[in-house]
């Protein structure tokens, strides 16, 4: 368990603080994250990965020459926003392009295409390639689905190498996806971690057993099995990787990278026991093993397991994982002169949102929203435990802790707008980056384009009626719609969202007032939200999660359904109806 | 705990195999442990570390060019034996000397003082340098008798620094020492670790409690807190290791290397969570931080604990820390160009005893021999856990398994050389080898010798009648206040030896037959283990233990006693009074 922190809810900002320090041979600290503290004679394309904290050396110990050029950091594993891989991203941009490459994990996605937009809008060449490298995670045929772990390691080195080697932003991307498409992991996990301020662990393991296939952050695994021996586990990762060997690739005779990786609290004594085995079952198979690596390369804490992962080599990706690097926690050979980067030269953060004018009935429903969001957060601090509860079940337990967080950045910051006199469009639009930005993860994501979308509509200076309301949440569902994939009937927060703001539109159109419409919303949003607990449409999904998420709903539907009930009892207190 | 093994005895074994296999760019595998498997151009002094395994990086995780040349891998929590030590060094001796260095506990000082009285034998000039860091193991006033923790890393680098400088033996010494002498650590402990195959924790911490000062193989601490946030833990950390400002050392203004090292379990964000905090205090104090490190340097498997340790630098000093290393564990800066070792430049390990000529009547009392140590390993077996309990209460809790690994391996040497036909002196001889080999610690050394001492009194071609039984008892008992440097009275293994022997030899004078007078010495040797537990005279003993050593008696006493009466069995049953 982790039991060394101050404030809990400081803990990631206090760890990158103590990293960079720690490191600063190597890094420093920008917003957001942090990015090399040297240069090389000549600019190259610019690698930028990142991910939630938890997970050292992934990601900030990764960058230095011939890695990465700068890490987004999110909260525990939770996905950095989107403001910040475009901090990070900014500083860390050399002039030549920036590839941003991370696993993939839903929160991550939406938060680095969000920062890809912006920065592709204002001019910077930017690509992705997103890690998946977890056979566990999905079938074969749909590879793009598995969730990127230790595998990670990989990709980035060999992008980081070709960076360094001068190749240009086409290039690199081309061998990092080839790496990727190259590289297979398969994980086992024996008891999970605590987080910090957490009174359990993220997941449990009975005793004497092992879960196989688990992800890092405690996504459900294939199976579970009795604890094997070291030579039993051996031969469980062997089988599991060389069950897919990647596509033109040849089995016989082919050069392969093993990284025998520790999650944390399996510790290195075990793994090289392991790796003996692994060694020769690998060489008996026929593969002629390169620079492998065993140690930690992707943690959870002190989650107890370990994973094996397999890059299988072509000429092109073998010299360049064997290139030189030098970074906080992955060094290998001897790196030409570095330059320390001066203080005048490293970009400084975008800017933060501007309060232009407002009309007063504006700024009157700039504090309704802001009592709003006050409520909220109050709600979702009592919830947040049942949230996480419900989200443990077939997800990674992570959203009563996001949604608590982003709501209390939110409301915090629209206080502070409401006090500097935004409008309701521009207060609602800070309180979603301030979501986004500290709730992290896939639900900040969408939270932070909700509000977003709200306050566009509503704007501040146009006239806040039912019908500019009954229009934004429009804007809303439409906005979450388009950002993520999930469609009505996938059993995912939309089925809370699209009732909702169907039954608000049909009611207003109607004739109803706000607090009638929205009465009758908050119903449809209520039924949405226990649909998704229904066990024949939730087959499809719960075959790749174990049985275990049969009859529970879907925790982002169930917290937007709470939502919507608590801000009308806001809009009702205020006697906003007549609105 | 330790989950992933194969048979737990073969778990150092396959640990190095697995080492090697994975690090051949830096290591290769030679009996006892490793060796560099790259040359420089110009021979150098060669830096030989060691201990018992389960403390990755430390110590195999630490050769390589710019820092040691061999390490010496003993058995889990085990002093590797004098054999392996003079193995190792042998073969990393380039032809300048050889530096041993080890943290500072009874059985390495043991084994590598041996060893380093053969290698100077065989012409090897060969010097000594213990590290004694831990500032809670003991007062100031006596640093010689601290423990070696975390700090072993700043002498071995400083050390491994100067010899690829080009140091001879004395340059390397005296900064070996002086760098010891200015290191400092402290550590803390929230939770044990459990061995490969043990049902047990080697210790406990109370849920929520931290013990402090608690040693690496959980040897007692001085004091138990609840515990701390991290910047409590920083304030601890600090306080205490500024409280001891070396001799000859400016505070104000002085630069440190900062070390701050986790057992296993406690992970890296936390680490850095509280080095932000450590960094903060360190730089108000006045001081100058230089290069720090931050992660795990010496483990204890999965323990969950942590340390700070300082090195107080000079120019040398600190000229030397910052010098180029590359190691499987640890790095930095670029090496210059270095050549793999070829294999037959690889030393051979040191021969094994032959089986000289012996009478029949020799041969026979080696059978007799033979079986004494069988029914000794069978005995032990049965009170492993029992030994390793009292063991627990003021020590590290790992006799009772050292006297059983190391009495099976006597046994099965002894076995094999009757076999072979072996005398009684050579037989004896070889069953200490391979006790002290397999046992390791410092029970396996003594036992190691006091069986080396039995054998060269008896020889192979001698009667061996009441009276050399007695001689033999009596250089058995002169070999071990020999080497170690306890008196009667220190409440130790010693209190039971020597009123054995000494009955022995006076019932004999007496004119007893061997029966008789090892009756009457058993008794005297069981006395005097119990007066070991005598609680005033341990007083002395339990103040730097806590009091929980108070009542219990010494484990290797109990353990002589217990096979003095086993050995009288199996010579009552065999009819050997007459001899």
């Amino acid at each position: 368990m982790t039991r060394l922190f101050n404030d809990p809810d400081e803990f990631a900002a206090e760890m990158i603080e103590g990293f960079a320090a720690a490191s600063a041979r190597w890094v420093r600290a920008v917003p957001g994250g942090v990015v090399r503290s040297t240069r090389g004679a000549e600019p190259t394309v610019a690698l930028v990965i990142g991910g939630g904290s938890g997970h050292y050396p992934a990601f900030g110990g990764l960058v230095g020459p011939g890695l990465a050029h700068g890490a987004a950091m999110g909260n525990l594993f939770a996905s950095p926003s989107a403001q910040r891989v475009h901090s990070v991203a900014a500083a860390a941009d050399e002039g030549r392009g920036v590839l941003l490459s991370y696993g993939n994990y839903a929160g991550d996605v939406l938060h680095f295409d969000q920062a890809q937009e912006r920065l592709r809008a204002e001019g910077v060449d930017c690509r992705t390639v997103r890690v998946t490298d977890d056979v566990s995670s999905a079938p074969a045929e749909e590879i793009e689905k598995r969730r990127g772990i230790a595998g990670d390691l990989t990709v980035f080195k060999i992008a980081g190498a070709a960076a360094e080697a001068g190749y240009d932003l086409d290039g690199v991307e081309r061998v990092a996806n080839r790496a990727n498409s190259r590289t297979r992991s398969f994980g086992v996990a024996f008891g999970g971690c605590t987080l910090p301020g957490a009174d359990e662990p993220l997941f449990d393991v009975p005793e004497g057993r092992m879960a196989v296939g688990l992800g890092i952050h405690g996504e459900p695994g294939i199976d579970e099995v009795d604890v094997p021996t070291a030579d039993g586990l051996a031969e469980l990762f062997v089988t599991k990787l060389l069950d897919e060997v990647p596509e033109g690739v040849s089995r016989d005779g082919a050069r392969v990278v093993p990284i025998l990786n520790g999650l944390g609290s399996v510790k290195y004594e075990e793994l090289y026991v392991v790796y003996a085995s692994v060694a020769r079952r690998l060489e008996e198979a026929g593969l002629v093993l390169v620079s492998p690596e065993v140690g930690e390369f992707c943690t959870s804490f002190d989650m107890a397991g370990a994973s094996l992962t397999l890059l299988w080599l072509d000429e092109e990706l073998e010299r360049l994982w064997l290139e030189p690097c030098d970074t906080p926690a992955f060094r290998r050979g001897a790196v030409a002169g570095r330059v320390a980067v001066r203080e005048e030269d490293l970009v400084a953060a975008g800017p933060s949102r501007e309060i232009g004018p407002s009309t007063e009935e504006s700024r009157d429903a700039a504090a309704t929203a802001a009592a709003v969001l006050d409520a909220l957060a109050r709600m979702l601090d009592e919830q947040a435990e049942e949230l996480g509860r419900i989200d443990r079940i077939a997800g990674d337990g992570d959203h009563g802790i996001g949604m608590q967080r982003g709501s209390a950045a939110a409301s915090a910051a629209a206080a502070a707008a409401a006090e500097a006199g935004a409008g309701a469009g521009t207060l609602l639009r800070c309180a979603g980056d301030a979501w986004s930005d500290e709730g992290g993860g896939t639900s900040g994501a969408i939270w932070g384009r909700m509000l977003d979308a709200l306050g566009g509509e509503l704007g501040d200076e146009h006239p806040v009626d039912t019908a500019a309301v009954g229009a934004g949440v429009t804007r809303m569902k439409e906005a979450i719609m388009s950002f993520g994939k999930a469609q009505p009937g996938d059993k995912t927060m939309i089925d809370a969202v699209v009732p909702f703001a169907d039954e608000l539109s049909a009611r207003i159109a109607a004739g109803d007032g706000l607090l009638e419409a929205w009465t009758s919303a908050v119903e449809a949003a209520r039924r949405g939200a226990e649909e998704t607990a229904d066990m024949v449409a939730r087959l499809g999904r719960a075959r790749s999660h174990g049985d275990k998420s049969l009859g529970t709903p879907d925790p982002g539907a169930v917290s937007f359904s709470l939502a919507a009930r608590t801000a009308l009892e806001v809009l009702a207190e205020r006697g906003e109806g007549a609105a």
